[in-house]
């Protein structure tokens, strides 16, 4: 990883140590905010498409624990002293990005929609890692408490994994739709990058330098590699 | 209020006092639950509309705060001795039957939106206050502490109100939509006693004896009567 720090432009209303980076943890805590809000309103939404009880108080829960960095987060950024309305405006933009898989992808039945929602919460989980790691101190510590638990992934693979055991065809067609859903997953995770430099340097990506493609291509390669490893959690081929 | 001890069904199972009245409490603790599961959908689906992120984040939060008594109500169903399953059947019939107003309504913009969930909670928060009011012991405690606190409606009025005072034909279109809206909630309020007679019971009615009829639209008198406060809240006639 580099040091973003080169990179910091200094507010001017700040009492915050000297060393934050106050662009790159705009950047990122928007980011974080903007994935906390945007899992749960999915997460809500696959709850009330629960076809029974026990399935919707349980994703209605993981949504709500979703919500639950929030304060943290946004006590930080007022911490060290970030234009609250910027920030909001960021995570904005941020949220229409990050609901693009969505609008993208319109599941066909309970188990397509299962299996979106656990590759998206997946690779996005894994792209904040990356961006998590670029960020040191105060701010490094308050965006990794953030971070998902994976919860989600073991109450999905507990709901998914003995009906594709016993259903070859639901198999099939599930390993077909979780390609085309980690398709549009990291377009989104590729478009952040591409658009958003800051992003960009946290995971480690030398921006308008040489090797930055190569650094690109070699983050999605991680996210397709923990892709794949989901996968056959669920006994599916990526 | 009468009391509902008359038509107690005993669990055959239980080590509860014996002043339980288990069908009541199996009515009443699955209408509540699937209530605060039925609105935290709504509400987070509102969230997922809001225009603008603090919005988006109160909504979201109030949303989430709705699960805070599930665990307590299901704590209190196990300890009476009620059958999970027959509970949780109870409740999923509950959650179709509450769902009817957004299915019979849809919003033409985000200020008809939160209309309609002010006056669906409110009026579903007045029946829930009705039925727990039924409720003796520590059955009828734990079943007050579920209710809603009301912070919804505040944030609401506070989101609604400007706009309607400045907006004299938003004004007249939001008391027009109240009344199609307000139908729909008392139809499901009125619904729910027809076809439930432990809910009824539990609100005073004496079901199937001389007086029911008037006992029923006394309820739903009074449930009128607090929409009519709510609305002028808003500035709005009723």
């Amino acid at each position: 990883m580099t040091s973003p720090a080169d990179s910091a432009a200094p507010s001017a209303k700040t009492d915050h140590p000297v060393d934050v980076d106050v662009a790159a943890v705009t950047e990122a805590f928007a980011l974080l905010t903007a994935g906390e809000l945007v899992a749960f309103a999915r997460l809500a939404d696959d709850a009330a498409h629960a076809p029974e009880l026990r399935a919707r108080i349980t994703l209605s829960r993981i949504a709500a624990s979703d919500l639950e960095p929030l304060e943290g987060l946004r006590e930080h950024v007022r911490a060290v002293g970030i234009e609250p309305d910027l920030f909001d405006d960021r995570t904005w933009q941020f949220r229409e990005t990050l609901t693009e898989i969505d609008a993208r992808t319109t599941p066909r039945d309970w188990w397509e929609r299962l299996v979106r929602t656990y590759i998206g919460y997946g690779v996005f989980a894994d792209l904040e890692r990356e961006v998590v790691a670029g960020l040191s101190g105060e701010s490094g510590r308050i965006a990794r408490d953030a971070l998902a638990d994976g919860s989600l992934a073991d109450v999905v693979v507990a709901m998914l994994r003995p009906v594709i055991e016993t259903d070859p065809q639901l198999r099939a067609r599930l390993a077909l739709w979780g390609r085309r859903v980690v398709g549009e997953a990291l377009g989104v995770a590729s478009r952040l990058l591409h658009s958003r430099p800051e992003l960009a340097r946290l995971v480690g990506i030398p921006v308008g330098q040489p090797g930055a493609a190569e650094a690109l291509a070699s983050v999605l390669g991680r996210l397709t590699a923990e892709h794949a490893r989901r996968m056959r959690r669920l006994d599916l081929t990526a």
